[in-house]
Order: structure tokens, then sequence, then C-alpha cells
């Protein structure tokens, strides 16, 4: 089953990717490894779920927040590669979340993306990962994901 | 003299390896370069040096989690590769330290790594390093470590 | 024209580049990958521009801050490879921001290192990138990058 197929029987539809900035862009490929710019909670342009984890935004949220954080990076990716399927493995995941004193449970929020790697890429998905707690994101984002993911030879 | 060797002239005993989690895993090998998960002050399981640095733990005691969140570093890749005498070069170090409002010395404290893996690695040990001050870790530890090793060819 | 000529004509002198320290080195070259050493706002052996985004430090500051860390950035890619010119792309840039409570333009701040690195390198300048909220970092500097640079098949 092609990746696509994957995405369509999870009932997933990826956003259109973030589009280029100014002096950065989303993705730079170096031999086999592509690597991905920070990558927010956006849908629309907006990034919508925003604030910090103990301070009004629940595990739950921020999981959804990693989660679609995620769906952005997989575009990205998407639009590198031309498609998902000459993704060969997930290789790293950071994700950066944004803390209020007191907060510990980065991996929780975290598995929102983990999870659904897994289930959209099977084993080729299990990625190292590192949790962090972040003081403060840009727009004020719950979540930044950070993906190293090794491509195919073509 | 091995790698083994070294540990042990050197009074030192690795953990066991923390044990994989759901989605993701312990450690990516790509080409010669292996990523590790973010690691934690672990013993036994637990996190035991939790706190932050600048409001009751002391660059000491911090220096003495990060030289304990490398062994279960090097525990993992033992794990991986079979031995430490496959590791050709430590290739980069990010310390994230847990930082109270005013604590500086994220540097010092990061040390307690770095300085570790040159006693056991000698030349091979010295690595690119990035020490920063992290809002809240996970399960409240009071570092995080993430390594880069380059792996010699088989 | 070199890369040192494109310098000159933007009237931007390199710095000396950071003295090696005790267990970790500015950089490390795997493959045809150089990792460099997390990058403060140095100038004559001092960090010249301190404090926090949204706490005394503007935008502005913080993007001269993040322009400054790159110079120290480039004399380290400089000192390993001899030239500039042995550049082929800047892969990665990672800028983390010290930031106050509330402060969500990490963006702008960190727009002073990329925008430099294509006036610089031109479309080898444009680089993947995460710019992220950081609780504190070493010595109270404002900002702290990261590079990773591919180097051209001598």
């Amino acid at each position: 089953m092609s990746i696509d197929a994957t995405l369509k029987a999870l009932g997933i539809e990826l956003p259109a990717p973030p589009k280029p900035v100014a002096s950065y862009v989303p993705a730079v490929l170096v031999g086999d490894l592509l690597y991905l710019s920070g990558m927010l909670p956006f849908r629309d342009g907006q990034v919508v779920i925003t604030g910090k984890l103990g301070d009004g935004v629940t595990v739950e949220r921020g999981a959804e927040a990693a989660r679609l954080a995620l769906l952005n990076a997989l575009a990205v990716v998407k639009h590198e590669l031309g498609s998902l399927d000459r993704v060969q493995r997930i290789v790293r995941v950071v994700g950066h979340v944004a803390s209020a004193a007191g907060f510990a449970q980065q991996p929780a929020v975290i598995n929102g993306a983990s999870d659904l790697l897994v289930q959209i890429f099977g084993e080729s998905g299990r990625h190292a990962r590192v949790a962090l707690g972040a003081a403060e994101l840009p727009l004020h984002a719950a979540i930044e994901l950070e993906l190293l993911v090794q491509v195919k030879h073509s």
C-alpha cells in the first residue's frame, strides 16, 4: 500500500506545505538526508494551537498540535520528494513543547507526532526522539517540530 | 586498550540501556552516523537528578547529572553497536540544562559529559558542542543530552 | 567572486575564531558535513549582546546579535576549511533566542543571520531553519546559533 493510500485509510489529508520564506527554505536535501525547517501547527496559514502546556493547554491539545505540526512536515516532505513513498526512514524528531513552569509531560505531548509516524510509515517511522520544554516559541505556537528524514536511493 | 578496559580503569560501570518505548527508539543508524534519542539522568529506571540549576541544583550536581545522562547514552551506543570500540568519533553533543531565571553556567554543567567523553575516548571524544538553558525538561530532569556518533566502517 | 571578496564588498570583517576549549572543539567534519559548536555573539573574547528579547533587548538588537554570532560561526568555518569558498551549502541553522515571557518574534531575530547568509553565499546560503525561544543561554548571551555546513568535495 502506498503512503498516500495509508493516509487516506487513516482519514488524513495533508495541508498545503508552508510557503518558503525570504532567506530560508522549508527543507534541504544533502546526500540521502532531508533536513526540515522547524514546523509549527499551521492550518490555512495560521498557527491554530497556541499557548503553553501546563497553563491552559492540555496534554491532549498539545498532542493534537504535535500531530498538526507533523502533517505540515509531511506536506513539505511530499513536496520536496514528489512522493512520501520515497521516505526510507524517519531518522530523528525533536519536539519543542512550550512549557509553563513545572510542566514535565513533554513526552506525552510529542507522542502525538511519534505515534502518527508509526501509523503512517510502520517500522520505517520509528525514530530517535528528543522531547524538550521551550520557554517560548515563534508566533506563540504550543509546539515546534524538527524532522530528519532518510530518502530512498532513486 | 579497549574502551571497556578504559571504563573499568576509570571505575565506570554502564547502566542498563533505557528500554525502547512505544513509537520511538533509543537510536537510529544512517550510514555511519548513529543518532541517539534524548538521554536523561536515569538510574534503575528512574530520573535521579531533578530540578533546576540556579534553584536548588548546584553546578556540581548538574555536572553529575550530565555525566549520568552520558553513561545512559553510552549504554545505548554499546547496545546498538555491540561494542564501544566501534565508535569512530563523538561528533556532536547538545546539552539541555533545566535553568532557573538568571542561570548562565550551562557550559560548566555540560562539562560533566564533555570531560568524561575525552577521558573515555581520547581525541575521538572531542566533539562539537551546544550548551542550552531549557525552561523545563521531561520528568523534571535537570539535564537532557543529545549525542551524534560516527561509527567505524566494519 | 570569492566569498572573501563578497565579504569585503559587504564591508564585513570576520572576527578571530573562538578558541578551542578544554574538552570540546569548535567544529567536527564528518564526510562532507561540518558540524559547528553553538556560537554566541562574541567580540574580542566577550559576549557583547546579553539579556533577553522582550525584556530590554529589542528585535533589532537581537538581529544584530544573530548576525554577530553568525560571523563567529563563519570565522570557525574559514579556520576549519581554509577558505569559505569551500562551502557547498549552508544546510541548517538553529537559532536559540533568549526570550522573556510572551516574546514570540524569534523568526525576526534570527533573520539577522539568515539574511546575511544569503547575502554572502547566494542560493547556497538558503538553509533549513529552526527558530526557538530559550529560557537562558550561556554567559547571558541574547542569541546562540547552531550551523551545519556542507563542504565541497576537494
